[in-house]
């Protein structure tokens, strides 16, 4: 049988912790691992066979990564589609472009989503004062204006209230192209993180409740706490995403559960064309962890069964200062601990994560 | 809080595929790794920040390696003492030298198992023709001459039964210093692997049985189909050589079973100082895994849980030409497949493993 075997090579765009990640477990599978990324100290140069440090935009140096490549993929969606383009002309690119270019603009992804009839919050683009005036009007307050490019983490986003100035919002976000956002009254936030391979075939993992604090992820838990049919429907809203993009990879969908009177609804947030922080549970929480999954998905090779390995388990981030735990945590037989191998505990920044298995909620 | 933390560097002497699975763990629990290996293609360099290739009598080499490195462990048990002791000068040498010259020679390591008490095979010192007939006349045969060093795999080792010849036996091992040991009618092979740390602390996993084919390790099951007593003496045992060795870090015990009259007895066959090939159930069989635990205990970190995570867990090595399996293997939804990145899959060649959890035996 043809296709990409074990002993080639497998490149990925970006060197962060999730790039480290895929590495480890691409590595476990017989892979060669090739990391490509602008930043020198890059986390997951250390764990990767061969490690390319150059620009994005350094044509030469992509061609030549791309070229001893069997199959690439990325690890964070603002790779310039332009660095995609020239990868895919030399290797397979797994996402393709589409996938990227579409979840780089926040606009054009809630177009996608909402065009295949799938429940997004109300939005309107924004370009300037007079289009933020007239979606404000449209969509009263609050509302959220988001930068349409480069917002992860809770960046390039400013909650518009009552008696708010909304050019000062715009300052906020530097005069960047932006969509608004009509608020939606959300009782939990959940995500569902699936994989698709080349031929179309799915493997979805249970969907996951998530807690964040400051616009950072804080805590995954898992199953969440919704009835068994918002659980269907999220795998279906994620499915249907994937197959419309002909997705090849890891994929994660964040949704808001609306409850209201008695029911439930779901109302997709955004989409990441990656592994993803919310899935990180799945290290020791699944029978296939979604790194190795995106390997397996990437190559083409079958997907691994997304069971659970515990009735519950619960991922929290250590953020920042957090890191300094890493004893105490080493202590609690319960905990599983990843850190990332960054050097400085800076606020905010995501430091690694530990997952905890138990018998029940 | 002294000692070593993570972003601390970690050594690894040898660059094979155990300790490319210690520089894993290493690295996701935020250490940086730095493999020395006299081989350029060895797995481990694949996946470690910094690698060293310089041979183990490069002074030099192993003096500049030890001086940037925390603490410095080995992944094999024929590592030159003298390599081990210019490592000592420099860093933290765990396990020590002393752990690495008991194993290297099985005359030694047989004598001082037996003068702690612990049941060892009757054996015998073999140097010369004279020596090996007066042994087989005091232990009958069969009988095995086995090397005193560098045997590995079931290398080094000639069996002697009624009508062989003695001096043909002296031959197939080339004359090296050797022991000749009586034969143990065992009816099974288990093993205990266990760690310890520096504070004299013990994690001990559970007795493992193990199925050799043609000297190598083929399948290893947990737990082992033993008596709670039998398995509490095998820990016990284990416990009792890592205290008297003054041991930190992974120690596997291979141990054979004598039944005998309706009772059970054990018999220390070997020991490893490192992690060993039937622990590699433990990397998605147990709350923590063997390259972990080593990491931690090397490290002095608290050490980590070694329950089992499902009531039966089977290895299976993949040897040679079984690496080719690893498609259908992946198609298994009940195995999780290791590959060591070894390039030719020669025979005999270690490759890779696949460990399966299930619900009983």
């Amino acid at each position: 049988m043809s296709g990409i075997a074990p002993g080639d090579v497998l490149g990925i765009l970006g060197g962060g912790q999730l790039g480290r990640m895929i590495a480890v477990e691409a590595a476990r599978l017989g892979l060669v691992v090739h990391v490509f990324n602008d930043d020198p100290r890059s986390p997951a140069f250390e764990v990767a066979a061969r490690a390319t440090h150059a620009r994005f935009t350094d044509t030469e140096a992509l061609a030549e990564f791309a070229g001893g490549c069997a199959v690439v993929t990325y690890e964070f969606e603002n790779v310039p589609v332009a660095a995609a383009e020239i990868v895919e002309r030399h290797a397979l690119l797994r996402p393709g472009a589409r996938a990227l270019a579409t979840a780089q603009d926040r606009l054009v992804e809630k177009t996608f989503v909402a065009d295949l009839g799938i429940p997004v919050a109300p939005f309107r683009a924004v370009d300037d004062l007079p289009s933020l005036e007239a979606a404000l009007a449209d969509l009263g307050r609050p509302a959220i204006l988001k930068t349409r490019r480069f917002g992860y983490d809770g960046k390039g986003q400013v909650v518009i209230r009552e008696g708010d100035d909304a050019s000062a919002a715009l300052d906020a976000i530097a005069h960047a192209p932006a969509i608004l956002e009509g608020f939606v009254p959300f009782s939990a936030e959940i995500s569902v993180v699936a994989a698709r391979g080349p031929d179309g075939g799915m493997a979805v993992y249970d969907p996951c409740e998530n807690r964040h604090e400051g616009g950072i992820l804080a805590r995954t838990s898992v199953p969440a706490a919704i009835s068994a049919q918002a659980a269907d429907e999220a795998r279906a809203i994620a499915s249907r995403i994937a197959a419309a993009l002909d997705y090849v990879g890891v994929l994660a969908v964040e949704m808001f559960l609306v409850r209201e009177g008695g029911s439930e609804r779901l109302v997709v947030n955004e989409m990441a064309p990656r592994v993803h922080n919310s899935g990180h549970w799945t290290d020791i929480g699944a029978a296939t962890s979604q790194f190795e999954q995106h390997v397996r998905a990437v190559c083409g090779w079958p997907l691994g069964d997304t069971a659970r390995r515990a009735p519950r388990v619960v991922m929290d981030n250590l953020v920042g200062e957090d890191a300094h735990r890493w004893r105490e945590i080493l202590s609690d037989a319960s905990a599983h601990l990843t850190l990332y191998g960054k050097g400085e505990a800076r606020a905010g920044r995501k430091m690694g994560h530990v997952t905890r298995l138990s018998g029940g909620r």
